[in-house]
């Protein structure tokens, strides 16, 4: 169950919707959207093929209401179904594929991810927060990790990776502690920290350096850099991050050739985005 | 308005929708869904903003109807929006890119890719039909294309590419000539086919053939080679390609050096998906 619940109808078949919490009145509510979307978003990595009882268990819909629904999106393409199981088609790759093809953001970031790859060498990454994960949406490459690094659209939870702390650090203290204090933690290496005391020092000092580091987090033996993306009112809308081998170099040394070309690009950006 | 149309119910607004054309049931069609995933798939690079009166026009909405599903896609996080435009956020990633998390086709193909790359240094990609387009779902990849290439979920008219053209040969000769005849054809480059004659014998050839050659249709001095990828039951359920600049080696030279790997890879596959 997710943030937007609070908010919609709690059932589809409810005729009369509550005015919800953000303004959006009652008749300007469309009834069905947000529990389609909400299927689609239900399967993943540990739910590739689900019945409609498993369906219903994952998004709290009824049985019967959670049936209709993926009748509805088989129909309409997006879900094939095998026996009584139903899974994703590519269609839906349509939908989040408009975002690269229309959102302004990932292409204006292009030329200047290409001049940090041109300076550093290294892949390099740009991403914004959707809630608490962050989402990669441009990035520019050398074929070190570009084989093995992460591709465009890909989520990871914030606090696990440079971009994520970095813009972490720009958000209200006090919604950031009470997110760590309540979020569960999936350690990924032995060395990921899963205290919300320490992820918060973590992210006070990123605030205080104007940049992160963020060592074995999610994989051993590789070290992340970001720095925060600003607009002109110097508000943090996403990070320049890049993800190098730990071994190939020392702290010291890998922050002496990567940030100036990051920093360099992030202020360049200012009055871009 | 796209193929869907012709099945859902015309306005959201109806309360009574037919039985639909593929015996969906009536009490079982969720009003609302189909409108909110065509008015974000909408969202395109010519169409990075839309108010409410473009959105009507480009999905067949009234006015009143389209503000009340952009205001709802806004409320649940997939828009926002500027003065009286809408535009998509990352949020949308999330939908497609559950894709990539939870479909078994693209984590069975990865080995094999890597595979090919291995025996011939190249980027190579694993493509699906969705409709007639063709939509990338797994590459693995050498430097040269990797900055340049497609892109996971990157979507291409199938006629323009040799995935394309190796999978529209699979399909019912005259389903794809009735399609030739209809479709407008956007020329890429000055060698781009756009004769529905010429396009179905290059179909004919590949058929024939059991793989598809195709140059300088999407881009200039590319060449592309395909192999269909067929399940247990002979039927293609997709194609593994890759791109070349063609300055760079004859024709012959390159089918010689790439073929043999696409065809183990295609074989070795037969009995995994």
């Amino acid at each position: 169950m997710n943030e937007r619940d609070k908010n919609g109808p709690a059932d589809d078949s409810r005729e009369v919707c509550e005015p919800t919490e953000g303004g959006l009145s009652r008749r300007d509510w469309i009834a069905g959207l947000e529990k389609g979307l909400l299927i689609l978003e239900a399967f993943d990595f540990d739910n590739q093929r689900m019945t409609s009882a498993q369906v219903a268990a994952r998004t709290g819909l009824s049985r019967t209401a959670a049936r209709r629904y993926l009748l509805t999106l088989e129909h309409l393409g997006y879900l094939h179904s095998e026996g009584k199981t139903f899974a994703l088609t590519p269609r839906v790759l349509k939908v989040g594929w408009s975002y690269f093809d229309s959102a302004p953001l990932p292409r204006i970031l292009q030329p200047f991810l290409q001049q940090i790859t041109g300076q550093t060498g290294e892949a390099v990454y740009a991403s914004v927060l959707d809630g608490w994960d962050l989402v990669f949406i441009a990035r520019n490459g050398a074929t070190r990790v570009m084989t093995t690094g992460f591709v465009l659209g890909a989520r990871v939870p914030a606090q696990l990776a440079s971009p994520g702390i970095v813009m972490l650090s720009a958000l209200p203290e006090q919604q950031v502690r009470d997110w760590l204090a309540t979020c569960a933690m999936t350690p990924f290496t032995p060395h990921t920290i899963t205290d919300p005391d320490q992820l918060y020092a973590l992210i006070a000092q990123a605030r205080q350096l104007g940049y992160a580091v963020v060592e074995q987090q999610l994989q051993t033996g590789v070290r992340g850099i970001a720095v925060p993306l600003k607009n002109r009112h110097a508000k943090v809308i996403g990070a320049l991050s890049l993800s190098l081998p730990m071994a190939a170099e020392a702290r010291e040394q890998t922050l002496a050739r990567i940030l100036p070309a990051l920093q360099q690009a992030a202020n360049a950006l200012i009055n871009l985005v």
